[in-house]
């Protein structure tokens, strides 16, 4: 099932709630890009009980339909993250049932493994743009709109791979390197503006289903809480703009880094 | 006045008081080395605020006095952080009067600045002892309670000079550097333990009256406001465990890097 | 013209030359991708003087044309680096026409300047396409011979903008870094199999026509040679296996930085 | 036996050679500093080759008695690179017997290995002493000469160290760190005025005696070879100015980084 089709059976399934719901225009609207069950769904978690109306984005709305049902001010929609039109008619969707967005959090890019001799020029391709092009293609969706306000956030989910080219990691890490580089172009050019612009490196393992199954030799310490990485990301859009970061480590207190 | 001398002046100022003051045994105690007008104030307000016992360290009262009566459940102790003596002997006296320091901020270390051809042998000497070994000295004094409790935060105040040499911060940066080397020992050491260490690169003008002074050309917004790095730091103490930070960096929404 | 025009013409003026040419594969052959009047001009020269077959990639022949009369054991054959197609039909001419590589020098990556608010999503992309998936297509035409020799050199060229995505370095500074993420990748891949993957990080203007035409105001001192740059990857293409470098930087000593 | 008796007896060994020698002051002179059984032995025979006289330190003589017999233009002198009064005096018989230095390579600084728990403050001292303090000292006896000239060169032997604060590494690290940073003030204020400062930072194991019996498991193409981390030094000094090396990495190729 295409994002479209998956976005059209959404909007039948979540059609009698907003047609009774009261309008959403006064909260601040906070896009997450990338919602699986681990730090997308935090940060919808985190950023809805602070009284955003959050727009809920995956390809897939598989998991986004579930949080919009548990989180009343949130809407899903479906948008591949590495398809600029997907983006743009995604975000005009937001614009028009939500408003303008205020925050972004940009967490698409799950990564493809293996070395420089097992991916392909598409896994390459691919990563690059769920990690960098879209977010520069949703970055440009809201910026206009956070400068005018003299005030927006860009948040970024960094990875390890982000600042060093493992040999498994051949994909995934130039992607995520192009990424932080990104968001170091945009936030030297757009801090003076007001939207704070910044990136969170998370070195170590989600504790995800997929990633306990895969570990199950590892203790609960040993895996980052994707809450704990919200509340992380939170922290960073709270900060005043005299003193800014653009870029933190998270990981657990037992990793060897 | 020597360290020791203002210590007996300190003393018998705030003799009455201590006499009849309630305990503060029950406070958990923060050490805050490094206290002048800036982020060491900022710092104490911030945790007093949250009701820890704060204890006070500076070389001169000067500072510490005023702040002595502002916070009552801070006590000043005169402290050079470059001596070991100094540093044990007024340990020795907070883990005393106060109880085992469940938080250490380092915030000692102002800079000299100048080139290597300006720069003597000596302020290269100071310069290193106040950054880096004091911060050995200081935080092997907590350590021992903290890994026995399970629990515990060393935070450092770094610069921009705690990541590169630049020309005429030939002694600071190199201190600087040193010392930020070390916490990161530290914190592969001591993390596991449940002991926090992290640095904040603090990466622009503090907002003080001799930086205000200095450079009268620019506007507010161009400086850090004390507060808002000791919020940083504030945040980095409740961090979770499965998702520390050893290192962010902050600075003004302006500044250029 | 296209590229296969370009590379139509260039067959036809050196017909007469290669009916009659010795052969070369007695010659240990390199490629130099990305051949414009500078660095990769001094590359050719270079590897040449110590008697390589120099295969020399450009997407127009105007330089490369000029460089084959010059070096006599050179060869011209028009590439575009962002096109897989291009790049594998390229290097089946020189397998074909002078033997497997053993050195490949990926200087490919001019760039376009503008903020994030000024480059397109296209130049984005292109500039990715030129400096990242090039390189991988390319290195994947060559490694096989490499691994199976048991050596192998593969040398980036890098630039400042590799390190930091400056403000005004948008679109080129995130394929830099793409471009290192992935050459620290396949050093880690291959190193151990006797491939040397390296990068030069060039920090500073390159001396050309057009970069002296820009900024007249600065004297001769202020450009990197780029005799001096090739001369830095030759000296790592020479580099015994006990002692191999990754990275190095190279700028005027009169630089800032 | 301290500096000064080992100096002592070095020189009587030594008389009637220097008697009769012919004088050196032709030579361009290069001095080593560090010089124990590998990456300084190999330094002073590399330049010695070309042409160097090369002052031989190190706080025993043990090695470079028997490198003075092996390089006729070498003379050994006894200094510990921690005391700045044995620099000073080392230098002042250096330009007394050789002439002023051209050359100067900073190999001081064997590591204490430890965590933040197991090392001493002493030890802690000392590490900056010898890597940090030996540097500036010595650095400052060659700058002015070479500054007059035009031209010099100081490079400096780094480590893994250099650029992380690894958990068993507390003494060192903090100590490359620092000496890594004071090179790069260093460079950015000597670079303009003709002298070369610049850092090879060493990642991995050089091939002595004694690594070699700690690590008898490992084949012998796990360890640097001495000679070859020369080589790469020699090539720095050899750099032409418009293009300038600050830092580069060393590590065999079957390093896993």
């Amino acid at each position: 099932m295409g994002a479209r089709d998956a976005q059209r059976a959404a909007d039948s399934r979540s059609h009698a709630r907003r047609l009774y719901a009261p309008p959403m225009t006064k909260r601040p609207v906070c896009v997450v890009i990338g919602v699986g069950p681990g730090i997308g769904a935090s940060l919808a978690r985190r950023f809805a009980r602070e009284g955003y109306a959050v727009a809920l984005l995956a390809r897939s709305l598989e998991h986004t339909r579930a949080l919009e049902g548990e989180l009343p001010e949130s809407r899903a929609f479906a948008c591949d993250a590495s398809d600029g039109a997907s983006i743009a008619s995604a975000f005009a969707r937001i614009r028009s049932e939500l408003g303008e967005p205020e925050v972004l959090l940009y967490n698409a890019g799950s990564g493809v493994f293996g070395t420089f001799e097992d991916v392909s020029a598409e896994q390459l391709e691919q990563a690059w743009k769920v990690n960098t092009l879209g977010l520069f293609h949703a970055s440009r969706e809201v910026i206009g709109a956070m400068k005018a306000r003299g005030r927006g956030t860009v948040l970024v989910t960094g990875a390890t791979a982000s600042l060093r080219g493992g040999a498994r990691f051949a994909a995934f890490a130039q992607a995520k390197a192009a990424q932080r580089s990104l968001a170091q172009s945009m936030a030297r050019t757009l801090w003076p503006s007001g939207v704070h612009v910044a990136v969170v490196i998370v070195d170590g393992m989600v504790d995800l289903p997929r990633t306990r199954a895969m570990r199950g030799d590892l203790p609960q310490e040993a895996f980052l809480a994707p809450d704990d990485v919200a509340e992380a990301m939170w922290t960073l859009h709270r900060q005043p703009r005299s003193a800014w970061t653009f870029e933190l480590d998270v990981r657990p207190h037992v990793e060897t880094w």
